[in-house]
């Protein structure tokens, strides 16, 4: 046990775990697609107080995020712009108000995989304790009406199976991509309480691409029919998969190893077995995007309540 | 053989392909992630003229691409501030400037996937012929002096094998990574002719993750030694390969399926047989960037000669 190790211990609060012997051998750690790091900034000053992070993929939508939370939680500054903390950089913002940290991660799970490897490593540095991280994302839906959110219950790959590859020195190692049970529950329960929107706990198929990988039919390539594009989602839903997304998998994975209390909250914005391309109107599918906003940040609210009675 | 088919054939010039029937039957084709479409853009006025299109993952880079070239091809605009076309939406951005488009894709082979579908779709809708199409990305090196620019030759996995392999409806399709050699060839003819920097012709291996995947030390986990690392890595040199990037693969596949001539030009920000950590200079960093947008600015400028005296 490590000196550090032990003080976790002594104060019964959860850190977050890195699992690489080789960090405590830098003397420095650059996090390179954050622009920040060790030599460079304080990260226990600027990010110890840290107990909620959302990430989703769009820049703006995380920022949109940080304004809303700020409001709710009535720590808005007049007079302040919410600064990107990584503008040293174009390759993921950063906002923080209080005890929310809002990040984004582009698509697809490379590009979520690089921003939560720096993620982990900078709370790590940040000795945060007791950190619950959440997606919120948007989602292609199976057989729902647009417009539901939908809370991870397992991510499960192209097959259905739930599980993630991750491929280290040519080889494939088989991750676990479980989610917080108790955690989902409570935020379907925020849901039900708020009672704006249709909320659902289901399974979420988590893809490599958002065409040919989802079964569309409208990309640049497609080598299948209509009916086998049905049949496909037919035994997704079969599965248990309510919708489609391109993280959520290494999300579960990477959170679930370093012991942070994780969920992925995604509204759909259309229903893939009625067709594939979105073409609702911007305000519609604007909309349905703060929905998960709205969910996690009354969930935030509400936990914030609990501790400050505590 | 459609109308549209032979009008290309008879005038010997080279289309944009698409290899998807439905995409006919649709009244209307949404790029969603660009923000345009057919009903909203008139894609062929927009885009008819564009016979090179550059590709890079940052959108700040892009954006510096265009102005560079603008400034070579003396098309600059003092007025202009080269808008963003893709202004609509945050998840890629795109600038043209005469034949030349430059677009940003983002971190990974989902993101440069998603882009690419979207791309092939808009020069198809906007009847572009004869266009070349090139990335112009920052990648790792092995045993190269940092800031050598690698032209890649083939596009490999990360067992070293030349191949992208694609899921549709669960299913895994092997797809061949075959760039093309004879423009492979004329960049480093370029490079020679401008005498700025190094470049060579080599592999490129193609990973899904920046970290475990391509063997570094100083991820959130890792649980390989250095001595594997550097195994890993003199097994990919022995293959050929003299760098590692994330979006090659897929990049080479699609635009092989397209008919578009590719190629793939990345500058090595660090030797990965020396070290993980990007720690060199800002300043440093960007002018390594910098020498991909040279090359291809030059390339692209030599071709535009040649077209004007034919």
């Amino acid at each position: 046990m490590t000196p550090e190790d032990e003080r976790w211990t002594e104060s019964c609060s959860s850190p977050v775990f890195v699992h690489n012997p080789h960090l405590e051998e830098m003397k420095d750690d650059i996090l390179y697609h954050f622009g920040l790091g060790t030599g460079t900034h304080n990260l226990p000053a600027m990010f110890g107080d840290v107990k909620f992070v959302c990430v989703g993929g769009s820049p703006w939508r995380m920022k949109s995020f940080t304004e809303y939370i700020a409001a709710e939680l009535r720590m808005e500054d007049p007079k302040s712009e919410y600064p990107n903390i990584c503008a040293g950089t174009d390759r993921y913002a950063m906002y923080k108000v209080g005890p929310v940290l809002s990040v984004s991660h582009g698509m697809g799970i490379p590009s979520i995989a690089i921003m939560l490897h720096e993620l982990i490593k900078l709370l790590h540095h940040a000795h945060c304790t007791d950190v619950t991280i959440v997606r919120i994302g948007t989602s292609g839906g199976i057989g729902l009406q647009p417009g539901t959110v939908v809370v991870t219950k397992q991510s499960m790959d192209a097959t259905f199976l739930p599980k993630f590859e991750q491929v280290i020195l040519g080889k494939t190692v088989v991750r676990n991509t479980d989610l917080d049970p108790s955690l989902a529950e409570e935020l379907l329960q925020c849901s039900k309480k708020l009672n704006q929107f249709e909320t659902v706990i289901g399974n979420t198929m988590c893809t490599l691409d958002f065409y040919e990988g989802q079964a569309r039919l409208d990309g640049a390539f497609c080598s299948y029919t209509e009916k086998d594009k049905q049949d496909y989602l037919n035994k997704a839903s079969e599965a248990g998969v309510c919708n489609i997304e391109m993280e959520s998998s290494v999300f579960a994975a990477m959170c679930k190893l370093s012991g942070l209390r994780a969920a992925v909250v995604c509204v759909t914005l259309l229903d893939r077995l009625n067709g594939d391309q979105l073409n609702n109107s911007q305000d519609v599918l604007h909309t349905y995007q703060q929905r998960p906003q709205i969910l996690v940040g009354y969930y935030i609210k509400e936990q914030l309540k609990k501790m400050s009675r505590s």
